[in-house]
């Protein structure tokens, strides 16, 4: 049997584990060395395959590869960058099969949520047909946790980790000031669909009644009136309320808070406004005085305080997608599945690609409280194990060390550049 | 000599670590057991020594003291409530000396800045005009790192680390994303009058060009078309642009960045928007896609990333001021001394009270390099030190355990409520 190399990309907006995955890919290949030859990685992901930017691996020392483990975002660089469909851009998949082609590439390994697992059955499908199969498997990836089948989606839980340690602080903080200060806490996190971040701040409650005090989902449509009595309600009970805020906080007509009210004044519709929107009514409403933060790729990039399990997870489907292409596999997903049983468990598990590409997992409805301000104990126990355990990267100079790869990329063998 | 109690409140802003100067009193009172009686805290700080909410801290248990440590903002409550002047409101003075008299209250431990310096000098002074001599310490505290004298204020190192692992971790986000995505991404941080928690953004960088690549900072005019060439040159050259602003950042003619363009919007002239006027300008003028965080709370409640030698600091100076009160001196501050010699190494020494009130520490201009954008190797050097070590807190549930104080109130033996 020749020995085929392997093409890896990242895919998509980035997460504090998704080079755990990338660690797991290459200590695997490596572990099969009979098997299969070098890592190829793409240079700021699929885009580096159209356009033979392939970084070999093998150029990086060891001590960096152990450091992907740690070290938070896209080592080798991702992408935003959809695959049109075959019928609309064929020649775009006929490119990369030919970039494949011609470094001897037969593992397909690409890491990223639904667009990319999309991707990943079409290379797969094509590759067949045009005589150069190529094993496909997509290692998930995603902060939004919407991917089908896995029971949670790795890099989900250390945003939820950063989330619920976050929210527990800036609490204590709300908290000391109420008296004669700041009575409202906004908090915007990342979830344009799905409130499953959002929903993880929940897990700063040590007690009945602690912050988060009101939790706001893309799923539950947001009532202006309703909020604003709440607010009320718990500065009186309480002297202070936090919310937690969804980017994808939206009307019942489909209206994005962040696209509404003073956003526009910002003189763009990119999501990232629904603490300002908020807080603005609080005052104006209410008058009680605010403060308000927005997190952004901290949430995301935020290894420092990376879930321990998450990190263990997202290592484990990057060596599990290696082991499934050694195996003979092609179109199919590792999945993390939770075993039954009273303590949390997992194993790796497999799905067909065919039933992950373009499905949403949106929370479901019993995971939200009936004033949908809140979750249920259902949403606690789920998420509540995604966020165990504490992987600290090394720190030098105070910060933490993580890896910087050399990048060194491998000749190119195509006259085409692909226009790109 | 008889035996008087000690009354210690939190003012102002929270940090990370004042919890520890309260942790550094409390041991120090009880090691002094024959020379100090009990602690009483103000709840919601200065206020309720005014209200004659005092906790009385021999209630709480010696586990929750210790954990005091290593919980961040004000477990006793702080509160934003400046003491007029002797001249406009002595009243207010005398209440504080009578609720503390009605208390045996000799000593007063006051955990604050520049202001409640001040306050502390006041009460200082004016017991002894009164035939109550109270002995007045002020403990050093504020994530501005304004404080004159002191080499650097406990809270500082905290926000700073905080910042700095922050910085460094967006950065790898917006690099890895920039190919095809995000090109700019802007983190506002807290300072209003003073650069400092922006300067230590700088320690994020690792080599020569590392992010952040433009820091703004309020002692520095901003200058839109510089800044703009500037983002637009470090785009060209490395792709990306990270940018850290201070939320004070100005016009040459004293107007704040945050009260002028879009923040007019939200209706308020809260500090707050510098992040979403410079992305509209970059927006606008420059085109580029963006992303933009703005840390607020987060930023100086984040014990869980807290500097050991910032915690470190905050304890002994807690412990230092009474150190002092039992050596019989009164309105002083113990202050942090850098040591002199090639290692950092710190001690605690001590200020006049007199020579701290009303002084505000502003970043050297020789901290910040000649175009504006960054600092110096000279602020590296002050800087470095403060944000060594980790210091984490205990997890449980996957969330750092914090103390949760029993706050019991002392029964009052005033009749008059001061209207408060």
């Amino acid at each position: 049997m020749s020995k085929k190399n392997a093409f890896y990309a990242q895919s998509g907006g980035v997460t504090a584990v998704i080079n755990a995955s990338a660690c797991g890919v290459i200590e695997a290949v490596r572990e099969h060395h009979d098997r299969i030859g070098n890592v190829y990685a793409g240079l700021n992901g699929i885009v580096g395959a159209l356009r033979e930017e392939l970084i070999d691996v093998s150029q990086e020392s060891a001590d960096n590869i152990t450091a992907l483990r740690h070290t938070p975002s896209g080592a080798f660089g991702s992408c935003r960058y959809k695959l049109k469909s075959l019928e609309e851009n064929r020649a775009e998949y006929e490119r990369l099969i030919e970039v494949f082609k011609a470094h001897d590439i037969g593992y397909f390994l690409y890491n990223g949520g639904g667009d990319s697992a999309d991707t990943c059955l079409k290379v797969s499908q094509l590759s067949e047909k045009m005589g150069y199969p190529i094993q496909a498997i997509h290692i998930p990836k995603t902060v939004d946790n919407d991917l089908p089948l896995t029971d949670n989606c790795p890099g989900f839980g250390s945003v939820a980790k950063y989330i619920a340690v976050s929210t527990r602080e800036a609490s204590l903080d709300v908290a000391s000031m109420c008296a004669t200060s700041t009575k409202v806490f906004v908090f915007e996190v990342m979830g344009r669909h799905a409130g499953w971040i959002a929903a993880a701040s929940a897990l700063a409650q040590d007690q009945q009644g602690d912050a988060p005090h009101i939790i706001l989902f893309p799923e539950v449509a947001f009532d202006k009136e309703k909020f604003l009595a709440k607010v009320q309600q718990t500065v009186e009970e309480k002297g202070h309320c936090v919310v937690v805020a969804s980017e994808g906080t939206q009307y019942a007509d489909g209206t994005f808070l962040a696209d509404s009210g003073t956003t526009d004044a910002f003189g763009h519709k990119q999501l990232g406004g629904v603490a300002p929107t908020l807080v603005n009514m609080i005052k104006q409403e209410l008058g009680l005085k605010y403060h308000w933060a927005l997190a952004d790729y901290l949430q995301r990039s935020a290894r420092h305080i990376a879930s321990a399990t998450d990190v263990a997870q997202a290592y484990a489907v990057g060596r599990a997608a290696v082991e499934m292409a050694v195996a003979g596999k092609s179109g199919v997903m590792p999945i993390i599945v939770r075993d039954s049983g009273p303590e949390y468990s997992w194993s790796v598990g497999e799905a067909p690609l065919i039933e992950v590409a373009n499905r949403e997992k949106m929370m479901p409805r019993d995971y939200i409280s009936e004033d949908g301000f809140g979750v249920t104990q259902a949403a606690l126990d789920y998420l509540l194990p995604l966020i165990q355990g504490e992987d600290y990267p090394p720190y030098k100079n105070g910060v933490p060390q993580y890896a910087r790869l050399k990048k060194v990329l491998v000749e190119k063998k195509l006259k085409e550049n692909f226009g790109m």
